[in-house]
Formats: structure tokens, sequence, C-alpha cells
């Protein structure tokens, strides 16, 4: 039978139970590939650590270079999570012919168009279905199963850590700062959370998903994101009285034109949206196709167990384009989308909270400057305030784009009669 | 570029739409794929019936043999729903070493095993993504994105007609056969139902599905299926007054022994599980693998648009493999798994509704036999009766076997109290 010799840079939570897994559910894969996939070496930081598998010291080495010295290495599996050293690590096994997989979105998100060239150039799939959304199979389905379709919309709840956050707030009237600390305590928070509560994580695995779908590496410089740090218990409140749920969403379009958008944000989405009932850790992408239409994909987003299926199903695929190459070497790029809408220009609804003095013609004075800016009201409520003098006005507009809402946002924020900062986010109907 | 010749046998709703798409989304897939698909030749029984897309008369034959007897036709479609003929097609088509692609699912579910040791023999993929739930890509994502798990469960909601009757029932009160006359001026349910109905066309999937799963063709005898035909409004507004709704469901177990079951039936499922949430007609898989967890995919699972979608991303798949063979027909069988569990053996919660005299002593004399079969009860109610002087008597039964269900059915029915024959619908509470 033949075998296939793989080689792990990093073991981190993921690479370990990639090893685990490979190695406790051996049999059912090589039943199901007729082949073997073998882990021959390991690159590693510290191999005194524990990891909660048994690694037999002979496949260990620090130095990541000995997986690329080694001829007989033919899968490279990229679990660093590294920017420039992972970028080498895959560059160098891309050279040498070697079959990357890899689960980093960071550098995919940042350098995907420079790794897919040098791919291309040299003949080498790059696979990294472990990069977006845990264990939901969303870069095949994309990718494979949607080939026939023109992706119209992806809207999709892709940190799980974040999403965590907004679950404990909701349903125990948490503020973000004791809900990030709930969650940190509960593992599902790093110490440095960054990236997850500023959107970042979701940004880049929005960019890889666009970019898959359009055909073309979506700069990062091009997207809108904003995180969820600044969601408080009451707009949370406020969101469900309004019949909302508040998710940190990445939304993805193309319009009729074929520019497309990308963007992270916090956003009010119907409760009875089944994307509002995706708690805790969990992910879930409502995919929009031209032929198939609405669709959705739910699953863990992260663990060791869920990303190690993604990469585990990876190297099947390593494997079987061993065995018979293929022209597509993980994304394919094509010429028929290739702009992005400008983010001044990106319509959307939205929420806006407001903190004013409470006497009469404040409301007169906020709908005055949203109708100069042609921005539609659709509902106003004013409800119980508890900061004394000042109390809380809660509108809802209709569409308008981003450019005439900042706009708007500095004219009524500069009003005498209003007392803080005006909070504002994005509603998504799903009209 | 290079050119793949396709041969299109049946153009109903499916094939019309498969020829449709590739045509208005030709430029897409030719810069996806890199290659060209093209409709070479297309049988259909009568050339003058209108199927809403133009077909040029020169691709026209009312003979399928002319698709196998042209050596440039490379890939099949088989869409022609038939038994005995679709299986000539294939299987004429396997022996000149043509892929088929398919949609036929009692085909596939009586003579999958024929089929495969066909496709095996002569090295000729098989590709039926279209077969189960539209396009819904729950076959790519078993067989390949999953493919390091073992598949502990599938529960299914896998009928579309059948799911709509049921929904209409919830939302508007109708009763069975009123919801399906609705059903069929909708033109969701054929005028021949049967096979949507009577849970068959669900135990088609089913049967592919576990087969897909468990590496053997699991023999349709060995599965039990129960349609929804004798679900009342009752039923429907009982089940609510417990918490669930009712579902025809698809469910497909491993247990810790290897053995295997697969079963249709309408269930009561938890009314805040997200299936419950499945609606219209609508498809939703929820799969439990061992190392990715719980997973859901939801879409369209019938329906000429989305149907196409799934038969286009085959036809992808099945070009790839002319350019690059694989070892992979499109199943795989394995030992790993090879019995069912006898249908008297599975075990499952139940409802049970009788129609009993009102008076004392009723309910010692139904919970005596259930005692006396080792079945637990875990609620009864007795709600408003509306049957003078026989009343409704709901129970809610801890798990059972089939076989002991049966045999409580039975004596509970020969009761001199019960005035009708008892009505048992099964419970699934995804503990």
């Amino acid at each position: 039978m033949q075998h296939f010799a793989i080689g792990l840079a990093g073991m981190g939570n993921v690479g370990a139970g990639v090893f685990k897994h490979l190695t406790q559910n051996r049999a059912l894969l090589r039943e199901r590939l007729g082949f073997e996939l073998d882990v021959k070496k390991i690159a590693l930081r510290d191999p005194k650590k524990d990891r909660g598998v048994a690694v037999p010291p002979e496949l260990i080495t620090t130095q990541w270079q000995d997986l690329l010295d080694d001829p007989s290495i033919q899968i490279v599996v990229e679990l660093m999570g590294q920017k420039e050293e992972s970028l080498r690590f895959m560059l160098g096994a891309i050279e040498r012919g070697k079959i990357v997989v890899t689960g980093n979105k960071a550098l995919l998100a940042e350098h995907g168009r420079e790794i897919f060239e040098a791919a291309t150039k040299h003949k080498v799939p790059v696979f990294f279905e472990a990069a977006v959304a845990g264990g939901i199979p969303i870069i095949k389905s994309i990718r494979e199963a949607f080939i026939g379709n023109h992706i119209q919309s992806i809207h999709g709840i892709i940190n799980g850590t974040s999403n965590y956050i907004l679950t404990r707030m909701v349903e125990s009237g948490l503020g973000f700062a004791e809900a990030l600390v709930e969650a940190q305590e509960a593992g599902y928070a790093e110490a440095d959370p960054t990236l997850d509560v500023d959107g970042w994580d979701a940004a880049h695995k929005a960019v890889i998903l666009a970019s898959l779908a359009y055909g073309f590496w979506v700069p990062t410089d091009k997207i809108f994101v904003e995180g969820v740090e600044q969601i408080t218990a009451n707009d949370i409140c406020f969101a469900k009285k309004l019949g909302y749920s508040i998710k940190l969403l990445g939304i993805i379009k193309a319009d009729a034109k074929g520019e497309i958008e990308v963007r992270v944000h916090p956003t009010l989405i119907p409760e009875k949206h089944v994307l509002a009932s995706v708690n805790g850790v969990f992910n879930a992408l409502a995919v929009h196709g031209d032929i198939v239409g609405d669709t959705l994909f739910y699953g863990r987003g992260a663990g060791q167990d869920p990303t190690s299926s993604s990469v585990i199903a990876d190297l099947a695929e390593a494997a079987a384009a061993l065995q018979a190459p293929r022209s597509n070497y993980g994304f394919m790029p094509h010429g028929l989308y290739g702009t992005c809408t400008p983010i001044d220009d990106i319509v959307s609804e939205y929420y806006l909270r407001l903190t004013v003095e409470d006497r009469p013609g404040v409301i007169a004075q906020v709908a005055g400057i949203l109708g100069s800016l042609n921005i539609g009201i659709s509902s106003i409520f004013q409800p119980e305030g508890d900061e004394g003098a000042a109390v809380p006005l809660i509108l809802v507009l209709h569409k308008a784009t981003h450019g005439q809402m900042n706009t708007a946002l500095e004219k009524i924020g500069a009003l005498e009669c209003v007392k803080k900062t005006p909070r504002m986010i994005r509603v998504e109907n799903f009209a």
C-alpha cells in the first residue's frame, strides 16, 4: 500500500490534534483512502512541553528546515501561526515541490497572492480548509460544491471568541469586560484577545473567503473592520426590544456591477434569523449563490478537534494530488471580478444610540441633520433613561452609505444637546 | 483550451436547469475550471415539450443509446429518474468508460452496490451529489471533508414535500389531506405524492448517506420507514404543548459496536432544536463526527436550480477526473462497518396518543402494561377531549426498543377501555 510522508511544522493545539487523530483513526483513513498517511517529522519549539499526546522522540526536531530538507516528506502542515517564519517555510516547501496544508489565516489574508503565485509557478497545491471556520468545510464548499455559482453574498459568524462573549452578554446581562474575563477563564479567549475582539481574526477569514469566491486576492486595506469592544449591555438590551440580536458578522457581497465589498463589524440581525441562534463558540456561514440559492453551514469554528478534522481532509486531498496532480492549486484566479466598492460607498442600515438632554426639540435637531443628508429614519424610541439629566435616544435608520453616516455622526455628535459620542451599529435585515 | 463533451440523458426539470446554467454561467465556469464543459447531445422523450430553455435541435435525440455510442462524449448525466432504463444506461456508460453524474436516488438506493462494483471494475467514477438534499453539498462533505471522522450520527430533514406539508399543518392548523392538496397546488408535491409522503424518498437518500458514511451498501430491507400520512393536526398540537415539533426525520447512527441503524419516520424533536426551525421545502442535515463534532448543513433540498448546482459541481469533478484519474470512484467500500441493528432492537423514545373511555382506572391499566414490558413513562397528560365519551390520553415514554413498543401497542390496543388504534410517534431528544 502506498505511503505518504508528512511533516508537521508546529505542534500547538491543532498540531497535537492532527497527530492524535491521524493515529487514532488510522485504520479508518487507510480503508477510505487506500493509502497510508505517515507523520515522518515534527518541528516544534519546545520538545519538553506536554501536549497531551505521546510523540515518539525520533520524530521531533526543533528546526523546520529539516522538514524541507527531507526529500521523502511530500506534504507539510504549517501550523506555526507565525507571519514571516511561516511564510518562509511555506515558500520553501512550495519551491521544493512539497504540498502545503495550512490553517494560517493571517498569513493567507496578507500574503495569499504571493503564496498562490508561487504555488501556480511550481505547480504545487496549497490547501487551507483549517484557516476558516474550524471544522466547517466552507472552503471546499465554495471552491468545489458551488463552482457553478456566482456567490452573491456570504454572511458569517466566523470568530468564536467574540461570539461567545456576545452570547454571554445576552444570556447574563454582563458587560463586555466581564464577559471577556469569563471567556478567558473558560479558555475561549487568549490572554491577548486583540485579534478576536477587534474583528481582525474574522477579517482575515473574510478576506480568504472573498478572495476564493471572486478569484482575486482582496487587499486588506480595501475592507472595513470594526470589533466588539464598544458593545454595551444596553445596546444588547435595546436591540432586543427592537427585535434584533447583535453578532460580529463578516459580510461579503458582490453587486450587479461585479464590485465586491468585504466588511466585519458588529451587526444587528433579526432575532428570528437562523444566524441569531448561533451561540457560544460555534460558527455559521450563510452563503447565497445565484443557482443554489440560500445555504447555511454551521459547526465548531475553532478548537483542537474540529480544526484537525479539516487538516486531515486537506491531507487526504494532498495525497490524492500527489497520486494524480490537477491544475487547480487550491485557489483559481480569474478576471470576472477585481474591484472593491470604496468603503465610503458601502450601503447599510443603522442603529444609532445617542445620549441626549431630556428636553423637547432634540429629536427635531437630530432628524433635521439626518434629513439634510438624505438619510431616512425607520423608527425612533426613547427608552427608560438612567443617566440623570441625559437620556438615551435610539434611532433605526434606512439605507445610507458609510460616508453619509460618518458625516451624520460628526454633525450629530457636535450638537449641544448630544452629551456623549454617538454609538452606531450596522443593521442587516437580509431583505 | 480543453473541452469536455457531455451527454444529458433526460431533460425534465433538473436537466433543463443544468443546460440553462451551464450556458448562462459559462464564462464563470471556464475561468474557474480552466476548461470548457460542452453539452454535446441531449436524449429526451418528447422534443416538442416546452422546457423553458431554448435547446438547439441538433443536440436532441430521443435515443439515449446515441449518447453511449458517441465516442466523443466522455461524461453523461443521468436524469431520467427511471429504474431499469436508468440502470441500463448507467452501466452502459460505465462499461464504455464514460463518467456518470446522476441524481437518481431510488436507483442508487436499490442498485448502488452493483453500480459501484461496475465503476470500480472499469475504473470509472460515478458522482451523485444531486441525489441527496438538492443543492446542499452533503455527499462531498461526508465523502471528503469528514474523511477523518467516524460518522456517529446523521439526523436529516431530507424530503421537502413532507416538510412543506408538516410546516403548513403547524402554521395553519390544517389536516394532513388539506395540507397535501395545498402542496400539490403550490407545485411542491406531485400528482402522485406516494414516495414523498410514505417516507421512501427520504429513505432512499438515507440509504445513500449511510452507505457512503459506513462503507457498505445498506440493504433497503434492513431499514425502518414510516411516512407522514397518519400525522394529525391534534398530534401537532399536543406535541407543541409538550415542547416538540414534528418532522419527518432520516436518522442514521452507528453504535460503539459498529452496528448501524437507518430509519425514516415522523419524529417529535425539541422545538428549540435547530432542525425544528427548518421549514417549507428546505432540507437540513445535522451530522456528528467523532472529531469535527456537531455540524449542520441547510439549504434548498429540491428544485431545478439547487439541484443543477450540484450536478454542475459533479460535472467539474468528472472533468477533473478525466484530466487526472484518481482511485476513488465516488464510493469507497471498506470493512470497518457491515452490520445493521435488527429493526426490533432499535431504541427510541416515544409519544403515544390513545383514545380512551373517560373513567378512572384507565391510566392504571395502560401503565400496568408498560411496566410489565419494562417501558418507563416520562409523562402523561390528558388534554381537553372532543370525542364524546372517549378522550385523548398522551404518554411520553422513555427509551424502549421497537420490539417492546410493538408488543405494548398490541396489548394496549386490545384493552376494552382503548377505543381506537393507538398512535405512536417516535421522539428524538438529541441527548
